[in-house]
């Protein structure tokens, strides 16, 4: 059946944001949704300006998310739901808003800053019954979701041991701060900007849970304000092992993010600069390299496979895998329906609160000599 | 200046058909056009749900090319311009037909089956001041256009010798016939169909003219009324030589287009399956591995770049790249303007027509004991 | 049983020869010869020097190779085989008269000038009962071996066309002419030098015999009394065809021999510079990494194969695969039996002469025109 | 001048021992050492039959290595040094009977099993004016030897994190115990066997020193006496820090040795199954692939080079350098000189104390629930 095009807002977004303009793109690229509305910037003449070029009604084109959320809401044509690309300390914030005005809601990671706002939003929108997204971008991969159909299958046996890591160098060629080193803006640079995709990932791919952790944060070079590496030892509760390392100053790494799973039976290997690849070892038998599009797929991996074989996929592929999936989800909850499998395969708020959960602990274990820490739900 | 989003038609592309989605997707990615008329299949059923599938009114699905021709250009809200992805055989006859209506045409590759054919596109298109662009993807990718202004800037001197490949393997995989290998639709099934993106590809990125080409053209296989490999060695007008593989059975190979040059100075490599990337070898210097978006970019590839390194884009951005160019020109010449640079960076049907005769040329070679034929214009 | 330690003399090798001290090691690797003779330069010093350091007594020093052969033949402790490592247009005299004083031939390649030379030391050693390798190297390396075994177990099917290369860059950083190019010398400096490498190791994994080739040979640059390029064409007896390519004008190449090879059910692909790998791509199945050392290998292969998969084994250990088969085979006929399978898994005289007869249909077919020219042995 | 060939005796390396047989082809390979005596089994048959394939003088195949020790002391032509490669308890005795009888040492890694035995190793050696090498095979590679004068020529800058690892699977493999997972014969399977690899090629390359380690230390599987997987963080002396992992039941992994260096100007990255290259990314330039005999190299890493570049060298070429550097500064002590530079560039007794050290602290640590610990010279 033909799937109706949602509406949606975005907040945040404003010329010149790269993010916005991917979730933009994201949304749009599959013909679910399409933008009708958005508060882009603190400044009206900006914000009027991508209102302008994204073609959206002046009208709908808001001076601040308190009165998007309340003029939508108040529509007969509202928007079907927010997008949120502003800078971390204001998800929480602006999230409430929308949930409480009966929004579904988008929003980018890390969800908030501190887990009992990531809580509050989780309890909010469950009581509204409303879906809640929240954009780790590498789980929309085909590739990733294939790693996580074949751990799911046993393919690797138990796992033994997970290696992940994220390096950047931007920091190391910032020539001025960024509001991620701010303080006054958040409690981590690293860890929350991308120490909490290396936590969703390796979440998403094996369901291995945290049980403790220990991690050595610093802050190198002279925007330091706060940190931009991490080593960390993790344990999860099955007492498989983890190294996580994630960094801005890594010299040469651009977005480097890799998954190497360990387990009993076979390993595998998924690196982002190369999506489309999977690489996996089984006992006794040669390495094989997995090409998405090409080889045999799990359905669950399959169903967000584009292009076949060989013609490249990237990220705005991948972005709009999520956003087609909760587009899916609305829309079945709009029909009376449950969507399952591939139509609910998004992150949620759930893994955001997870996201913030494990940057605190971070903080906790770096804070005090780098001692273990226990990570279980508060 | 806000640029126009411009209104487009489509012949082609009906469920099922991924090279009109991909149209479909490639144009409308930038905002640049959107889609408002087709004659998606020859089956009107089949058309009328393509055709609600995209949103467009019932009114301007038509149930033939000709139809949507004349009454498209009897509308004051006429597309702009219209994008042909049928078999290669009908391109010739709907380019002329619209060309005729005065519509400006995206046709895919190759062009017509004929070289007369599609110097007579060329010749209406060329009297009525109409854009007619060939969408020979791989000159899209950002990475290609890097290639070509390292050549022109004489970072590898003279070109010495080119290898290009483009081995595939579905032939080897199909249990049934496809119309490519017809001998009613077309002459060439390899050539025509990867041969010449090879042929562009190394145009495009060197400006180097073939003087004359030996072909040995092969069908391997059961399913084998169309040449399905082919191993053609080229001299350049200049003296350089170079080789050209292509081939639909080569097990294990995806959509592997490679170009290798090699010149007085240096050599790079470039290979679609890895688009962001560049190897780059100057004489006495480590090889260097260019990335897109991380690394330094002239002006006229750093312009169709969209993400920052290591966040990889692929076929549909490609794509998107020629959309794009091409609205850009045809936006200027609406208003009076001529576009130049990235602006007017699109294949062209000169591009097409060099495409059919390469075809050709190297059909009378391989008929003729692959003996050596010059490749002139004729 | 305890393999004795054969005695071997050298011709050519003197101090500065890279190719000497190779066989020199290579010989030596596994115990199985030691050198004890030599004629290592035409200059008595530099010979005498290269005697001392190699530890030879000075009476087995020898100013000429004729005097060599005389006195070593009149020893109770003669040598048992030499090596010859001169460059090329010396090798047929030399080989000839070491032959016609009973020594079995160890010679580098391309065995002589003229394919009359080479048969005619085959027609020697045949009648005297002598042994004659010639070091084509690559041979010696266990995963050629591996995708020898794999192509004979049919693992491929019928091989459909084959792609190989060897480019390198050395003529293009020369400052001065080497004896390779120079027209006295020899009749080729491209094609003889490492186009015979790649006709040999074709022929080795997969034992195609050539029917036709067309060749185009080129001099780029300014040391270029000889090809420096080729771009070859060839047809084989079983209606595969294949693409040959060999250049030392290819920037940023070092030593790139790659072989790939596609058949109807699957292709394989080994490159020099990562000898250790052999990529295999069945039809149906991912493409397999295999790894020496680490997986399976036929038996062939195996009893080459010398460390633990991960660890390198290189160029040298090759080479003293080549040395050690051609010692047990020679070990085998002085106690009065045969080798066979790995003990005599060599290249002989035979290949010798297919190398050299290759290179003068390269020659003819570039000199007429490139025109297609028959290989039959004639 | 001429450099004497100088004799050594082996202490293990019966037949079938994998390492022996590499340390003998090692001491050889440049004709620098001779084997000339041996006490390669407790059982006297095996170790006869070692010494025949050796080709040793029976009467200096010894039963005992005490005996050897005292009958080649007493010899005219004795042994200039021993070669110990018997499992890792025995080193310390059988090192220090060489010793006091006067004899300089070659012992593999890692050198004993306390700390305090290799520290009275060292006094012994020192006392008596003795060389004592410890074979860090990694050490040899060329490509390792130019990443260290990269960072001593300050190309890094200072060094921000450390990246090293070395998983292999044998563990996960073995269908029985070996000696290595025996706790009656050492502390540690892993971190003892290629744990000191990483500690030593990371400060062979980079001189960190380090401050305090905290290892979580595991054994998974059946066959679990000992740690069969470490993941370890690192902090230097000098701030910087710094992951190791080092695992034998990673499955898929051969002997995956691996070293990232980030430094505030620029990385560097050397893996050891592609010994010959070295990936260095400078900031604001392109990612290098350095090659090991073709780009520029450093002396002190140029003097090892053998072959030029694109013709693979391994782990025998690698482990032939560290006895040709150690046999060059044993016969300029002889002639009462002093090797420097490249002729004294190999491991020693105080990089087995180093090593030996590293087990220990990480064994402290991980049996303290995995809390930091300080890593000073006690």
């Amino acid at each position: 059946m033909q799937q109706p095009i949602l509406k949606f807002g975005m907040v945040g977004g404003g010329e010149g944001s790269l993010i916005g303009d991917i979730h933009c793109r994201a949304a749009a690229f599959d013909r679910r949704s399409e933008i009708a509305a958005g508060c882009f910037s603190r400044d009206a003449a900006k914000s009027a300006a991508t209102g302008r070029k994204l073609g959206i009604s002046p009208d709908r084109v808001y001076s601040t998310y308190e009165e998007m959320a309340e003029k939508e809401a108040a529509r007969d044509d509202r928007i079907d739901f927010v997008s949120i690309v502003t800078p971390n300390s204001s998800h929480y914030a602006i999230a409430k808003t929308f949930l409480q005005h009966g929004f579904h809601v988008v929003c980018d990671k890390p969800v908030t800053i501190e887990e009992s706002e990531a809580k509050e939003l989780e309890r909010i929108a469950r009581q509204n019954g409303l879906l809640f997204c929240v954009t780790y971008t590498y789980s929309g991969y085909p590739m990733v979701k294939q790693a996580r159909e074949l751990v799911r299958h046993g393919e690797l046996g138990d796992i033994v041991t997970v290696m992940a890591e994220y390096p950047q160098e931007w920091v190391l060629n910032a020539d001025k701060p960024s509001w991620r080193m701010d303080p006054s803006q958040g409690k981590s640079c690293c860890v929350a900007d991308i120490g909490v995709h290396i936590a969703h990932t390796v979440s998403y791919m094996t369901g291995l849970k945290i049980d403790s952790l220990c991690a050595d944060m610093q802050s190198y070079g002279t925007l330091m304000e706060l940190d931009n590496n991490a080593n960390i030892l993790v344990k999860y509760t099955t007492g498989a092992t983890g190294v996580y390392w994630c960094s801005q100053v890594a010299a040469g790494c651009k977005n480097g993010l890799k998954v190497r799973l360990f387990g009993s039976k076979g390993s595998l290997e998924w690196e982002q600069e190369r999506p489309d690849e999977l690489r996996l070892s089984l006992k006794g038998k040669p390495l094989q390299l997995l090409s998405r599009g090409r080889d045999a797929m799990y359905p669950g991996a399959k169903s967000f496979n584009r292009l076949p074989g060989g013609h490249p996929e990237g990220l705005y592929e991948a972005f709009a895998n999520i956003y087609s999936a909760f587009c899916s989800e609305l829309s079945a909850l709009r029909q009376g329906g449950v969507a399952a499998g591939s139509e609910a395969d998004y992150p949620r708020i759930q893994d955001g609160i997870e996201g913030v959960r494990f940057v605190d602990k971070c903080l906790e274990s770096a804070q005090d000599g780098s001692r273990w820490v226990a990570v279980t739900d508060s």
